[in-house]
Formats: C-alpha cells, sequence, structure tokens
C-alpha cells in the first residue's frame, strides 16, 4: 500500500509499504479513506520527536472503513464506517480509568509516532474499542476529520482547561488550525469577548470570520497593551496560549486577569519564564495537557447538531498520490494560507 | 405617587401612595422608569404567597434612575441608571458569604413581597450596592427589565442547576415566560438537542422560533413516550421544571436519563410524588433554587455583547397608569398570548 | 461445589452446583476466600428483585484467588489475589465513559443477580480487568470484603453525593451497616457535625464510637425538632438517607438545610412525598445513585495507609458450611446486633 | 499606644503612637489582646514590599476585642470579642462578589502594609463587618490568632488549589509554619501519603510529628530521585511549594504526577524556570493565590469542633514590650526552632 514515511529528520517520502495486519485481538484494521496533516507531523520532521523513528509511516487522524477486528472488538465490525481517535486507550489502566486517556499505559499519542499511522491506505488501530467512534450515517466526512485530534485538543487544552464561561473574555494567542480551532469550541460558551492576536494580518481576518469580537496584529509588540486598554486594564479571564514559544506564554502573562486562567495548548520546545515574583499573589491558574479525546463524543453531538461547523479551516484538498505536495502547501502556510490540508486515500 | 397595591386575595388598585425615603444607610430610593409583571405577582394575589400583607406595592423588577442615596452607599450616587435586582442582598451575612443571595438573613426576594416594590413610580432598595446593577450606557432599557427577575431565574434554577452543557439534550417542560426564558439561556452552552414541550401550540411555536429543535404538545398525555422515542429510551440529560405543578414535575421523573438532571424552576403549591422506587438506582439530581442574582453580572455582559436579546419576550407595552390593564392582559395570556408585559412609568 | 442458591420468595439453599466456566474472552474465574451478605439479599428474598430468577447463585461481595482467565484479560492471570467489585463495567460503553459504571450497558449489578454470585466457591467474573482489583501483599482480607460493596456505596452515594465538606454537619439517617459506612467515609473529609439517627439505641452506641458527634434515637418521633435544635434552627449540610422507607426520606427533608443536599442511598420499595411546596425556593440538591464504584481505588488506598478501618463493621464469622445460619444472624440484626457477617469459603 | 513601627529597610522599633480613630462609617476599631508575626513582616523589613511605607505599624494577624464600630457596622459591637483576618472586604465590590477577597477593589492585604496594622495595642479595621469574626465563646484564642492568616493560607493556596483528595499522595515542599500549615489542612482530606520536605532535620522531625508519613531532607540534592522512588516514579498528586524561590518551584515540577497539582503558596521575589518542554503534554495544573479567606468560616468551625489544633505551630510567646527580640526570635528560626511567636498584648 501507498504510505508517506519518516526517514529521518527533514526527509520523508510516500512509499509502498505491507498493508498492516492485526497484532492483538483488541486491534482493528481501517482502510483510511481521509486523512489531513497536524503541526505536530511538522515538529517530527524537523527530528524534534525522539520518540518517532525512522521509518515510521506518520499522521494520526482520519476516517475511514473497518476491514478487519480482532476477536477482543466488540464495538465495531468489518464495514463500519469511523472516525479514528488521535489517542488510542484502553479504557482500563489507572491513567484511563480517571478519563486521562493521553496517558494510557499502552496508549496515548502512539499513531504516526511509536507505532505506524494514518496517512496511507490502511492503518492497525490498537485499543480499537476506545480508539474508534461510529460515525453517523449523514454525517459529513471532511468535517468528521476535524474530530480526530484539533477539535478536542482545542476544546480541552483551550476551553475546558482554560474554563471559559458565557459573559468572559478570551484571548487565543495564535491564530493557526489550532488558535481557530479553539475560537470555534469556545463559542460553544458564548463569551462575552474573544480577543484574536496573531502576527499575520489574513490569519486574523480568518479568525474575524469565525466570529473573534476583536483581532490585534501582535507585530508592533504592544498587544499586552492593546488587550489592557480593552479590558479596562482588567486583563482576559482566559488567555490561551496556542503557539508553543515563549514570547507567547508571556504574552499570556501579561494579560491574564486576577483569578484568570492560562491554558496552554502549544507544542513548546524550550522552557519559559514564569514571573512568579509578580503573579505569586494574582491568583492564576496555569494549565497543561495533551489531548485525552473525552471531549469527542460531546463533538460528534454538536456536529450533527448543527452547533459546530469545522469545514472553514479545510483550505486545500489532496489525493494521497500528492500528499508530499500537501506537506509542502501545509508547511509554507505563510504564503499558501493553508489551515487544515484534506487528503482522500 | 402612583401605585399597584395589593389589597388581599384577588384585589387590587392603582393607588395614591407616599413617595419612599431612605429608611436606612445602606438604602437607595429609584425611580422607577421600567417595570413588569411577574407570575409570582399572580400568586401573591390569588392569596397564595402569606409573607405579603394587604397593602403592599407589589413589584420586584424594573429599571429607574437613583433619586437619593443613604450614607453606607458607596457604588451609587443620584443621577445614576440602575438595573433593580429582584433579590435584595446584604453581601455579608453567613448566606451572602457562599453566594446564596436568596437566603440574605436581611434581604432575599423583599421587594413586593414583605416590603414595598417596583410598580410604582419611586421605590426604596434596601442594600442598595449588592442590589443595583449600574445600566450600561447604550443599553436597551426594555431588555435590561428582563434582567431582574426571569432571566436568572431561569439561568441558575434551570441552566446552571440542571448543568447543560454543549452536546447535552434539554427538555424544556413549560413555555410560559420563565420556560422561554430557560431555552434562551440553554442556548448559552451549546446543547444538541432542546424539547419544548406544553399544551399550547402557539407557545410551541415561540419556542420553536426561540430555538427549540423539537416541540412536544403534551395534551395527549404521550408526552414522556415521545422524549423517549426521540432519544433513542435514554430519557434527555436536563428536564427542567417550568410550571409548578404535579403533572409537569411527574413527566420530567420520567424523562430524565440516568444520571441526568431534574432543575426545578417552577413554583409549587401542594407536594409531588417524588418515585424513588423507580428512581433510586438512576443516578438522578434534583434541585430547587430561588434565584441567587448570581449570575446577573454575567448576563449583564452577554446583553451587552449581543450573545443574548431578551426582547422577543416582550410581548405588550403599557403605561404606569394601564397597569391594571396589564394585569388583565397577563393573566389571560392563553388568549392575549402575552409574555412578558413592559410596563413604563 | 457449594453455593447458597435462591429458590424463589423466602427459600434459599445451599447447595451442589457445578463450578462456572469462562463463558467470554474478557471473563475470569475466581475461586472465592471470604463473602459476606449485604441487605440487597435480603430484598431478593422477599422477592422485591425482579431481575433474580430462582436458581441464582447471591452474593456479589468478596475476595479471592484468580483460577483462569479468559484470552482477552490483561491485567489479571491464575494465581493473583483479588477483590471483586459489585459492578461488572466493560469500561468502553457510553455510560463507561463517563465513568457511570453501574449502568454499564453490558455490565452494572449483575453479579447475584442476572448472574451467578459470589456466595459459592467459585464465580464467574465478567469484564474481569475492570471488575477486578489486586489485593496488596499485606493488606487484611477480612477489611477488603467491605470494598466490594458497602464502601463505596456509602462513599459514593452517601458522601461524594452529598458533598460532605470540612468543617460541615451531617446528618446520618439510619445506622445499619450502610449508615455506618457512610459514617466511616464521611470522616474522610472532616465534618464538624455528625448526628446519627436510629431508632435502635445499640445501633446509635456503635455510631458513637464509630464517630458520631451527637446521636438522636427517633422513636419518639421529635428528632427533627431535634436536629433544628443542635443546629440553630439552620439544619445540617447534607442528610443522608440510609434506610430507604418513606418515613427517613421525610426526615431528610425536615431537617436539610436552605442550600443544603439529600443524599439518597436507600433502596426503595414505594414511591415518597416530595415536598415541593416548601422546598421550591430552599435550593436544595436531592441525589439518587446505583454506586459506580469509581472510589475502589481510592478506598484501596486509603486502606493500605491506615486512613480507614473497616474492621469494626464486622461482627459475626461464619464458614460456606454454615452460610444458612449467617443468613439468619443477618437478618435477625435487631437480636443478633449484627452488622456484616464474614463468610469463609 | 505601643506599637511595633517599620522604619525602612532593615529597621523597625517599638514606638509611642497615637490611638487610631474610625475613618469611615464602615471602620472599627479593636484593641488588640493577642497577635503574632508573620514571614511577610520579614519581606517588609527586607524592603521586599514597596506597597508598605516607611512609618508604618506592621502585624495583619490578631484578636481582640472590639472599642468602637462605625455607624454603618451592624455585624459587631463595642465589647466582642473578635479574630482579625489579614484580608479585608467590603463584600461588594466585582472580586468580593465571586468571593476573591483577596482582590477586594477597596481592601484585600493592607493591614500592616498600605495601612497601619495589629502589632499595637489598637487596629482600626476596615470593612469591619468582612473583615472580623466573632470569637465562639469557648475558643482557644491563641489557637484563633493561627486563623487570621497563616491557616486560611495554607488552606487555600496550597490545599483547596492542589484538591488535596482521599487517598491522594501530596509533597509539603518547605517545613516552616506555612508548610506545616498545608500539613495540618491537608489531613482534612485524608490523603494516603504525605511526604514533607526541608533542608533542616528539625522541621522534619515536627512534620513527621504533624502527622506527615516520610520525610526528605533535601540538602544532598536527590530529593525528586526520592520522591519518584516513593511513588512507584507516578510523582506525586499535588505538589505544595511553600518557600519562594526558583529551587523549591523546580523540585515541585520534577516531582508532580501526570494530571498533578502544583499549588504555590511561596512568595517570590524572582522569575522562576517552566518547563513547558517536559510538562506541555503532562496535564499539569499550577496555581498561585494570595489568600481569600473564604476558608475562614470553616477553619473555625473545625477548630470548635476539635478536628483541628492549631497550637502546636505556637513555640514561644512574648509580651507586647518585648516585640523587638521576638522578632529576633522569630528570624532566626534556624537556631531557635521558632515556628510561630505569639504576642500578648
Amino acid at each position: 500500500m501507498k504510505a508517506l514515511v519518516y526517514l529521518g529528520p527533514h526527509s520523508k517520502a510516500l512509499q509502498d509499504r505491507p498493508k498492516p495486519s492485526l497484532a492483538a485481538p483488541t486491534d482493528a484494521i481501517v482502510k483510511v479513506t481521509r486523512t489531513t496533516i497536524c503541526g505536530t507531523d511538522l515538529h517530527i520532521l524537523k527530528g524534534d520527536v525522539p520518540t518517532c523513528a525512522p521509518g515510521r509511516i506518520l499522521g494520526h487522524e482520519g476516517v475511514g472503513i473497518v476491514e478487519e477486528v480482532g476477536s477482543g472488538v466488540t464495538a465495531f465490525k468489518a464495514g463500519d464506517a469511523v472516525l479514528i481517535s488521535c489517542v488510542s486507550a484502553c479504557g482500563k489502566c489507572v491513567n484511563c480509568r480517571r478519563q486521562m486517556y493521553s496517558h494510557c499505559t499502552t496508549g496515548g499519542w502512539i499513531l504516526g509516532n511509536s507505532i505506524d499511522g494514518t496517512q496511507a491506505e490502511y492503518v492497525r488501530i490498537p485499543h480499537a474499542d476506545m480508539s474508534l467512534y461510529a460515525i453517523p450515517a449523514d454525517a459529513d466526512e471532511e468535517a468528521l476529520v476535524m474530530l480526530s485530534d484539533i477539535l478536542p485538543t482545542a476544546m480541552e487544552c483551550g476551553v475546558l482547561n482554560g474554563r471559559v464561561q458565557p459573559g468572559c473574555s478570551v484571548a487565543i494567542v495564535g491564530c493557526g488550525p489550532i488558535g481557530l480551532a479553539a475560537l470555534l469550541t469556545a463559542k460553544f460558551y458564548s463569551p462575552a469577548e474573544i480577543i484574536a492576536i496573531d502576527l499575520d494580518d489574513s490569519r486574523l481576518a480568518v479568525a474575524k470570520r469565525f466570529g473573534a469580537t476583536t483581532t490585534i496584529n501582535s507585530g508592533d509588540g504592544h498587544a499586552a497593551e492593546a488587550v489592557m486598554k480593552l479590558t479596562e486594564r482588567r486583563g482576559v479571564d482566559t488567555a490561551i496560549e496556542a503557539v508553543g514559544v515563549p514570547a507567547t506564554f508571556e504574552l499570556c502573562q501579561q494579560i491574564v486577569a486576577a483569578g484568570g486562567n492560562i491554558a496552554n495548548i502549544g507544542v513548546h520546545g524550550v522552557k519559559v519564564d514564569l514571573h512568579l515574583e509578580q503573579l505569586w499573589d494574582r491568583n492564576i491558574t496555569i494549565t497543561t495537557r495533551l489531548v485525552d479525546t473525552v471531549s469527542t463524543p460531546m463533538l460528534l453531538k454538536t456536529l450533527c447538531s448543527h452547533q459546530l461547523d469545522p469545514t472553514p479551516l479545510i483550505t486545500h484538498r489532496f489525493k494521497l498520490d500528492q500528499i508530499v505536495e500537501a506537506y509542502e502547501t501545509f508547511a509554507d502556510a505563510a504564503k499558501t494560507r493553508a489551515l487544515k490540508v484534506l487528503i482522500e486515500a
């Protein structure tokens, strides 16, 4: 089968690889019909993710059709249309029992990382009962691909951890795909203000279309001051960090109100400064999280009831044959204005 | 001044009464510019509220202009435009400290009940700092009257107590003004399904316009079965009781899902049956509440940010001179299709 | 093997039955070393539990040694010492995913109810990975039997649902085994007052030994008045119903403070009156629950760290051969003063 | 009257000062009968607290007798025995309404900081109704002084923010008075493990007496490794930072389990490193807080019900005349082994 293979830092190729087979009774083999590329795949390609060895098929998002299930799989059978979760979970270990599926002792984020992933014609899904979701008959398959990772990540790490509530003020620092997904899911809770912050005016224009009440280009170095002015010098109730570099985390600390939340979504490669000398008495909560996909069933319901339309996140479409080009388009977002690129297998 | 006075069961009149004066340093006198009539006022007129003695000026909702403040009032001064809360709260007693303002030891719902109320040209507001809210400059005064009681009551007793969440299913049992206000505020949390239930098709039509995903006329006695069918026999996550009679509370028990919530808003005059023989093992939560008005600041923000538009609740407008006619219109809602009647002083 | 078999209303016998065998890959067979009798077993014997058919081996509590596991069991192997949970859970269905294991679509309370139970030499445990717990090497096996049902039930339905907090006041209405277990687990949260109420002075004396700060014999019909006096007429923050009859639920309604909780543990056979005409404005929360056993891992930790000693609940000890006598002792608690009777297999 | 006055960095003196008088109707004048010295007072003396100007009477803890109240004070009268809270709160501003009294717009921690404090014969208490607490008739006055600041601070910033729960593991990093107070209040929730960490063996011995299950002297630089070993390499559920320097905050990051909490109590003078490159996917919550004194009523109840005995925190006793000596004793804790020094006025 065709598969996009990581060959080591800065190297990848569409290769021919053997079709996967069941390795455990709880596995399923899924024929992938649609997948996409995540910012984390670019991190792997930079060599930043040591758990991902050369030779690995990338990808942890997608929808498809179940091809075959192990004897221990009870919720799915061949022919079922399914959503693939980026997180695999046994449902039984100490962490799964507290719904922290991201830290499942035999799962977590392993797809396209420590085991082969979804950017291929077929993929093996461990713990299939807990890691696949039945697709409603009339659902939009493209929209569903956004529920594999980006929407639950934005919802859980950003919106739920950030305790977004009706009437509150939210700043979204970074308006790439994940920041925009945070904006979409923040709206579930009817905040009074959504302040979108980015360096790129075209992304801010998208944020505005998605429902931001104010946009701020932080290129002039005065974003913090602008937020404080907007909020009568209180700061925002929730600052969502959706980039993953020290400068944006610093900005979050400058704009969070007393009693507020900094919800980190960004994947950080280096440590940051935490200004406890200023924040120790400010009643702040800072959270980090790898998505647990606990919100996936809820997101499916909101999608089906048309409370949520993630399709504006999809800017480009490719066939699996063109996946290398899809990677280029996605990586060069400043020029291509790509958000999510959809790949049809 | 003109004032609507309760004269005993089934008797009321617009009378001339002396203008109120400050009785404590924490009081304010407010010139009422707009008020409205609440279902509770009708309860009083039936003689159902023993704390309300004949001679009382009715009314616990309204907006106005501060006329005079006591020496202990620090947040308001003469000339300020204010929203009047239906609940008066000292902010300091054991119940206020836990934000249960409804049970303030020297306040609670006293306006138009144990002290004179707002259906008059002027009203004395005890504990003014905690019981008035500054009106934003550009706010719609008519919309604001809906924030005195009906919207915080619907939000707190129905939506917050009912734990409405994104993707969940909600049944609103009773689509009078309070049920419709629950519908409006439930939408803050993006539920997937809002099932509106009533005996009156015209009210159901309003519920549909307000955003109900399904409406059920319970007149045929099959409402419970209809809800179970709609929810694949699970029942609803949240059943909001917005009537206050045994039959509607019974219906809530029939349609609530395992693990679900029954949030009572209705004012009940008689006891009800609780089917613990069926519910003891169903992981149900039942709540009662007199509004604490903790949500008022949030509702003000959502109103100002256009997340909330309560004006469709207002169906009729009168002058204070016409308040007896306003009462008749409101009481005869089946015929007049009145929801909230606005009274301009 | 020997097994206690339900033969229909008011009839049971110790019989010889075939040893159970694996029926699904996720099953385990456990050699029972210790079990006990639950109040629910007495309900079954009265014919009150229609899901339990004649011929059923009773019992849903116990510890033992794993004899054999199915191919899908990963957490246990033959020879492991295990605690048996009264609730079987797949861990994967819609209810298990929200940790409402009591309503697992293929589990819940089925042991000794719709499938054969633990009052036997061997028992088949479905969903073994989720329904058994490894026993710590040095743990007291008798104490552990109390973790199968009574302690998690008391903790979850009574203490957690009742939101017992440091400094609060708790009334425990009914001081049988489950009420006493609620008392033991309420102490985890350091309430300021624990008021134990019962008709039997000897049970009240036990409650006092277990840590009740006050005891009230409700035989004179003045228990509500006594509680109101003790609490300066506020009532208690949490009333735990641990009997399951209308009179005790009525008492809970009379003594709960504004803003308080009524946590029902009792198994009710008939409906009760709910005084919404008095409680609609009292900000009360009423909960029902079948134990989800979410607290079992925590209880194991508190047992091992000596925060919890449930052994005083055990009053009598029998061999499996004597189980009919054990039932008589347990059923005649008023005379025998039995709390939990331990049965060694 | 006699008063301990801050004269500028490293300078203080017991001086004669005029008795304070009422400045607002909501003020009370309290005759101080007992006070104490806080670590924050030492910070002021180092010149680290810019809001505290030379000439200020220090002290924000104490009990006393009300001497006089303003016309707006309703809860207290001359002669009442009262506990003085370290935080003054109006109860009405936007922050007080959300129970974040620490950020009251006209209060917060002002006593002995921006206004004169309690290390004197008399003190003026603003917002007296919200900032004083009636002392129960039979309460231990010395114990009560511990409720002005150290116990609510430990409880709220450490235990509540750290979400200590039955069965969990807690590490207390720093066993000075505030760390020991965190240990005392953590026990309200029956954690399974309390690991006390400090550089001083005598303080660790005290921690052991107070209920620590393990003590670790971090002097050898291997504390993190020791904690990981103790917790089977999971780390602790809650790490309480009770020192306020980068090294201890670093240690908290090394020992917190996935899904765990770092609750900061320490007053930090410089920024710290936050290792988001390691923690971004670890589902960690980090909190900061200035005490809101929301737990004070609860602590009073636990004190009166003997759930809490803070008197072992008191190691030395002085008269107000000896307060300079008391400061020396408290500052030289390594040698004097002082925890809290009580000063009788």
